[in-house]
């Protein structure tokens, strides 16, 4: 089996340097279990998740929002400009295996509602709270081995 | 100025009686204030604002996740198939000016996100709770009186 | 049955005064036999054919590329911005139940060959010739008769 | 500069076993030259293009219409689903540094038209005729030195 396994890292464009570490451990992780990251290609949590995982040799995804791959971070190896703003989310979504939500404001609680409601598992790191099938974690650690348990039996 | 007002409702597609004249009554108000009902043309909550909105000679637009119009509620007069799944959502809240959140899963949780996101005001009706930015109300009639609100200097 | 029929009009958002008033020919006849007309919401032949159309007491749909309404024409009653860039093309085909082609350049082409894919019929009038599927006709009244025979059965 | 060259190939799902060895040998050459294929996931003119991609080991993306990644051919190794229909097409071409269009049917028409329209260069290899600002070519090699001759000032 060729396809590859794809672990969706979604968080807001901007964020503290503590959530970017949180992010970057995140990005290293995925990389290090030769997982594909898939995100929205943009700076913040995005951009820490894509930079652990690029520097681990991994393939990081970058689905934009807008027309043109430049807008990409320096992390992303594969940018993919949708042109399609917002509706890109639905894209990170579907494009994931599984998604870890790493804090966020509306966008990402727009991407924790469509991956609940097309059926993706969803392991929250900080994120928003006391939403119902978010599988809450405290540490990048225990979000690798969440995905770990979802993955059993699937590889 | 020619361009409608346009007032989203969103909403599961399954919901209680009790919920579907909620949605119903809300319907009735967006109708007999000439404003456009837009909705994702489905069941539920979007069906029982269609109709209020539709027999009160209300224009009813049905943003549809499927290829095909017939999968629209009997009360959408203007069936949108996008053939588009859940990126059908975007397109409602997109395409409202205004958007009402009743009760609702996870689909009405990812439209929240998004409008809240894009900066469309977003009043809730008995919707998922403690999220910062929605205007929570307790009535349909209290609903209306907040769109009016909103739309006081932008007609 | 309450559901409206829908004819899109495919051409450019720039064009000369004589394919407007063609576009603008077609827009009056989609107008006078109450059909709902839906097209781009930009200039050109979607401008031409919104102002026919609302001259004469229809409904005019804009789907728009852009995230705001305000950059709809003047005709266009209901704007529908979609925010997704050229991605509006194919929501225009599917909101469509026959498309008409005016003259048009690789936009309008992509229309056609999404409509033809899909199985939408597609009336050309003065638009890019020899490709197959497309029912080629003279003047606005054929391309109106070509739209009558295809409802005939269906309405 | 991490990020890939992505050559898009388009065709149609279904192909005679001529048309297939072309898009084979136009794969083998992305492939070879470290380029990342794109297309839209599926059989025909997608499945040969990936595989010669693939086999020459190269990165394959698939964009495909549906919503499960097992839809993809067994030569995407990163399958992204898109469960967006035929709006896919726009993601293929946005994706897309430079398009590489074999043979193909309305579906291949209507990228054609989008690639145009955006301003990707459009290489054509027994496709759509005389349609103008595509680069007809007859040959796998002659599309990939059109490629190298597009990129050469870009990389």
């Amino acid at each position: 089996m060729v396809k590859k396994i794809h672990i969706g890292v979604i968080g807001a464009g901007e964020c503290s340097t503590e959530i970017y570490s949180i992010a970057y451990e995140v990005g290293c992780l995925v990389g290090q279990n030769e997982w594909v990251l898939v995100c929205g290609g943009l700076g913040g949590v995005m951009e820490g998740a894509a930079k652990g995982c690029f520097e681990n040799g991994g393939i990081t995804v970058g689905l934009l929002p807008g027309a043109e791959k430049h807008s990409a971070n320096p992390f992303v190896t594969l940018a993919i400009p949708t042109g399609m703003g917002e509706a890109r989310n639905v894209l990170v979504v579907r494009a994931s295996d599984i998604v870890i939500a790493i804090a966020g404001g509306y966008g990402t609680l727009s991407e924790i509602g469509l991956a609940l409601k097309i059926g993706k598992p969803v392991i929250g790191l900080g994120t928003w709270q006391n939403i119902e099938g978010i599988d809450y974690v405290e540490t990048p650690q225990q979000a690798i081995e969440r995905v770990r348990a979802y993955l059993k039996g699937k590889e």
